[in-house]
């Protein structure tokens, strides 16, 4: 156990090498040793497991069943479906060798599961009465990128992907929405980040979705991360797979199709927004250790106290821990649990126990607290109000730095300086987005809700806007 | 949904059939499109994550933490423990491409995780404080086999690999006999499989490990199953690797390791060995519908009654479902309830209706009883009593089928004829061993706890037996 918050620059100087350090250090995860993967350790991986847990309960509770399919795609299913195998290609892992043996098919690392589970919805569908089918799983996916950075883009991640079929067009834009309102619901209530909500343009949807919904964030840099996706797949990956069934009427339909993923990204994101110069500052909801109890040095008296009052908080479902260990200071201990984020320090010395209070040093706005004893059941209230302080934070920020562009040159000026989000009217023309990007590095994110004046013309050209886009520099 | 019970053969005549046919029509699982992989069907892996329940907290009670390494292992890494690549490259898959290029390095898909743990085990520890270092992790393993099975041998698998390093050689030695003790656990409490815990010879035992403890059970074909190992892996891999640590007194130390597992072939034993010529019959902690409801006819006073039902025992926290769909028969929701194993099953009919009682019918024995309305709290003890008599059965069938064999003509003509477990003084050398098998495709299986007479002689030569063993031909 080493942590040198020396080590750590300030997140405001140098933000990628602070979050490289921060991740390191806090032992949330180390590099692995193939290219542009890594290693989730134990404080990292916990977190993804209290997401797990609240995400496998509302798509339990919404009557998807978790499944599991194979890793390995034979190349020729994965080539099926044109657009998709298009936008996944430069991207694939593939095995060769396998038993010693030269295969006589290539098998790909699923970079995700569309084409080898919508081969067997082919199998298993036939009749109306097998449908709606709505499968979930849990699984890691291999996609080969040039530049990754742990969490936000890694080789091999984690996720959750949900696959459905349905009847009707209906059916499956209900499941699109209700997919993207859980992700919204997980980012803002669980990893207390603030973002936007709507559909993506033709060119940054997924490969073989008719459409894309997205959750957007915004990261210090004025950069934007897309955090989750949902797709209406339509009925393309039903056409090339053929999946049809008979209707009630005896008449062949082909089904209609979504999936929706979320993955071990939303950590890096949730690191980069709330982080500060003193290491994490994790939402209380994904907190390993929410509360942490630091005696100001290990005598009798002080740990039969600290070990009293660990008691009465690990009886109300907080997670606590109780930081006993010798061979570590105090100043080490609080920088050590100020780096790894616990939402509560608990600071316990010969005056909390004379005078049978306790002093709470809240992480996200290093407020001390005195209370006493008998008021331990606040904590919970205490949590509570750190989650929605982090919240506000992100929702301040995104606010601060979403920004209107009425022309071109104003658009340019933002990108060239804060960066952030940039709401301005687009004509929906595949050729001014390239253009905007290539002059800015900017893309589009999604679709405001807003709706347009009569007549507003696009960002770049003369002709007519269709909508309200935001814009961002993406991650 | 379809479900053909004519389709599969009787389990006495066709075993092997009689397993492929009941894992497809109970929707358990399905044929992946690569060369002996599987998917692993809604049905199929509630049974797993219910297994992953219970053992994931048995393990986070005992202070291991759950992390995530890569699955992508570069070929260099996997080659240095010499006993350990000498046991696995014959299954390894291996990724040749990346991103449209050709890998400087090669990349083995991981068949077991030592060698990717345990070079982070020697960057992680450098004192004494650093250890005990205690990590699982629930994942994907792949290992290329010619013969595959569902379940039992897949190219792919699910399973839970722990990997601890320690001070001292006691400790190590602690944790692989807890963790041989919690898979004996799971097996006999949540499985109902019975079955022998012992160490393997040095033949059998894991590549890399000094000794392996096994959990071994009986199929009904008169075949072993290895069920589940836990090994001391000595100082092997730390020496390797270069995993040491000064201890207190300052001296350079190598750590003392131990790694366990348990996968997904579980189901294929408990599928195996508690079935029956209606199909699954699955021990009541790892079914996913412990209690089924079928009303005779959905008409709207029987529906009212069986919801009423439905309510009461799904409050006792019993996982139950209410078969209404109509448009099936009684008849086949019977049989389909009965292969798919659930329980127990509830039938409710006009005659129910009126004297406010339950007609239960136990899916281990096919007993029918009739219970009172009131008396609903008691499925639970019927639950606990169908798991004891699938136990009993499975410890009562090893019994039945554990030979003792004096010479090696009474072990010749066991193999050939009733097989099973034989029971047979050995004098552990290797080439008796090899041997034995040549002749009777018997193997070691494990060692037995019972003392040996002195002068007793080996089973195949003339030398002293040095222990009691347990042989018997292996899936």
């Amino acid at each position: 156990m080493t942590f040198e918050k020396k080590n750590i620059p300030k997140k405001s100087e140098n933000l990628s090498q602070w979050y490289h350090r921060v991740i390191l250090e806090a032992e949330l995860a180390d590099y692995g040793p193939a290219k542009g993967t890594m290693i989730f350790r134990p404080y990292g991986y916990a977190i993804w497991e209290l997401i797990q847990k609240e995400l496998d309960k509302k798509i339990k509770d919404k009557g998807v069943d978790n499944a599991y399919f194979p890793m390995l795609i034979p190349e020729s299913l994965i080539n099926k479906e044109k657009q998709h195998i298009k936008g996944f290609s430069p991207e694939l892992a593939i095995v060769t060798i396998g038993g010693g043996q030269k295969l006589t098919e290539k098998l790909v690392i699923r970079p995700t599961s569309e084409t080898i589970i919508y081969d067997s919805f082919a199998k298993w569908i036939s009749s109306w009465r097998d449908l709606p089918i709505q499968l979930n799983q849990w699984c890691n996916i291999v996609r080969w990128e040039k530049r990754t950075y742990p969490f936000l883009r890694t080789s091999e991640f984690l996720w959750q992907e949900g696959h459905t079929a349905h009847t009707s067009h209906k059916e499956a834009t209900n499941m699109v929405n209700w997919a993207i309102e859980v992700y919204k619901d997980i980012y803002q209530n669980f990893l207390a980040l603030a973002g936007y909500v709507g559909s993506k343009s033709d060119l940054e949807k997924f490969a073989g979705a008719d459409k894309t919904m997205a959750y957007e964030t915004l990261m210090p840099s004025g950069k934007a991360l897309q955090s989750a996706t949902s797709h209406d797949l339509g009925q393309n990956f039903s056409k090339t797979f053929n999946i049809n069934y008979q209707d009630k009427k005896g008449k062949n339909q082909y089904v209609w199709q979504t999936s929706w993923g979320i993955s071990t990204r939303c950590i890096g994101g949730m690191i980069m927004a709330h982080g500060d110069d003193n290491g994490l500052r994790l939402p209380p909801k994904i907190a390993p250790v929410q509360v942490v109890i630091v005696p100001v040095k290990n005598d009798k008296d002080l740990l039969k106290y600290a070990n009293k009052v660990y008691k009465i908080i690990s009886e109300q479902d907080i997670r606590v821990k109780l930081d006993d260990r010798d061979d570590e200071t105090m100043g080490y201990k609080i920088n050590k649990w100020e780096l790894r984020g616990a939402p509560i320090r608990i600071e316990i010395g010969p005056k909390e126990l004379k005078e049978q209070n306790l002093t709470i040093v809240r992480r996200d706005n290093g407020e001390k607290i005195n209370l006493k004893f008998f008021l331990i059941s606040k904590l919970n209230q205490l949590l509570d109000d750190i989650h929605d302080n982090l919240l506000k934070d992100t929702k301040e920020f995104l606010d601060k730095n979403t920004f209107d562009a009425d022309n071109f040159d104003q658009f340019k000026k933002i990108m060239k300086t804060t960066k952030g989000f940039i709401r301005a009217n687009w004509c929906e023309d595949i050729e001014c987005e390239t253009k905007i990007k290539e002059l800015t590095k900017a893309t589009t994110r999604c679709k405001t809700n807003e709706k347009i004046i009569k007549g507003a013309k696009c960002l770049y050209c003369d002709r007519n806007a269709k909508a309200q886009w935001l814009f961002a520099q993406a991650y």
